[in-house]
């Protein structure tokens, strides 16, 4: 384990997302290349590069949050009405593809974290995963216990109004997709200040035909 | 911290996934309700609970992998050449919905894991999380760090030919929709043994019209 020398940028501390978007429509490749230029004046500095299943998203946590909320907003808006579902996974403390030998943190910038709302409300899953390892000094001396950081993510999900219920594995948020970001992008990152490996998954689902409140069950 | 009191039930143990499907048709609606009608048979002794953004399905391994294998199979029938994206997400360790006091593990049952072949190809993108506590004696002593594990699943599906690439935070699978599952779910249960508190992240497509081995890449 190497100490810290210096701040570390995001392409050396492995800062980025990957996000998928899913328009259940027959124009579902013009809602999605046509998001995609929508929001590509807001890619600023972002590295992106697109793969099969999702696209990668490299960048610090502001960028990464104009953007997602631009594509995200966009293709929305360009479903008009349509069902879409997005995904986003957000990570941070493990730079490189297969291995993740950086022990330059737990390190994590500061400033307040904002987007513009898009007008569009959407409903998500979301999980929030601090990867500890089993020894104290190399999370520096952070939450031992790795359910902590989540529940005080929850905590703020409920102090802001986006809380819309506890289901298995995930917590539901309902918002303004700008909203969702900005929580989810914020929690993430503050996680990282105590943290080295912090990832997120978000799962949003936009204009549902079977929104409800009263899930069905079954046994 | 409790010790052990015998062996624990997939609901006393939180073992479950959560499942989305999205065809990217007009005809979603249809394949949607056709696929669950079609895995109804495959449902067995599972608790299934379906919510706005995804289906919750609570059981023991043999059983998720069955029942999933049965959905996305059915699904990647009814698009009949449509693209259509499926989430999975499983975890085990931490039962109930917002807290996660249990404390019987680490605990995994053992047997092999085994699926027949759907017969469609997808390619998915996979990441596997150990959620440890900073403290060795949570995890019974097992891996202290939290890498090894993922790196041994990595390995694991270069072994049985699934491998396809490594791309930021994730690894990316190619094969039969069955064999997939049945190398996901039998790593997590397998990391299950060391470390109580797991999930998994898989996110499939099918029928990618932009399927293509050289990403885009931007910066």
């Amino acid at each position: 384990m190497e100490p810290a020398t210096g701040e570390p940028t995001p392409t050396t501390y492995g800062i980025g997302a990957r996000v998928s978007l899913h328009p259940m429509s027959a124009r579902f490749e013009d809602i999605i290349l046509g998001a995609l230029a929508d929001a590509d004046a807001a890619r600023g500095d972002l590295t992106t590069r697109t793969g099969v299943v999702s696209t990668f998203v490299g960048g610090d946590e502001a960028d990464l949050l104009a953007y997602l909320t631009a594509l995200i907003g966009a293709a929305a808006r360009r479903a008009d009405g349509d069902h879409l579902a997005a995904s986003v996974l957000l990570s941070r403390g493990c730079p490189g593809e297969v291995t993740c030998d950086l022990r330059s943190g737990p390190w994590a910038s500061d400033g307040t974290l904002a987007a513009e709302p898009t007008g569009t409300t959407a409903v998500a899953e979301w999980s929030l995963y601090p990867l500890l390892d089993a020894d104290p000094a190399a999370s520096a001396g952070a939450a031992l216990d790795h359910m902590e950081p989540i529940m005080a993510a929850i905590e703020q999900a409920k102090q802001v109004g986006l809380y819309d219920g506890s289901d298995h594995y995930v917590t539901r948020l309902r918002g303004d997709i700008a909203d969702i970001l900005t929580l989810v992008t914020t929690a993430w990152r503050g996680v990282g200040g105590g943290v080295q490996h912090v990832t997120s998954h978000l799962s949003f689902s936009i204009n549902s035909p079977t929104e409800t409140r009263t899930p069905q069950e079954q046994s």
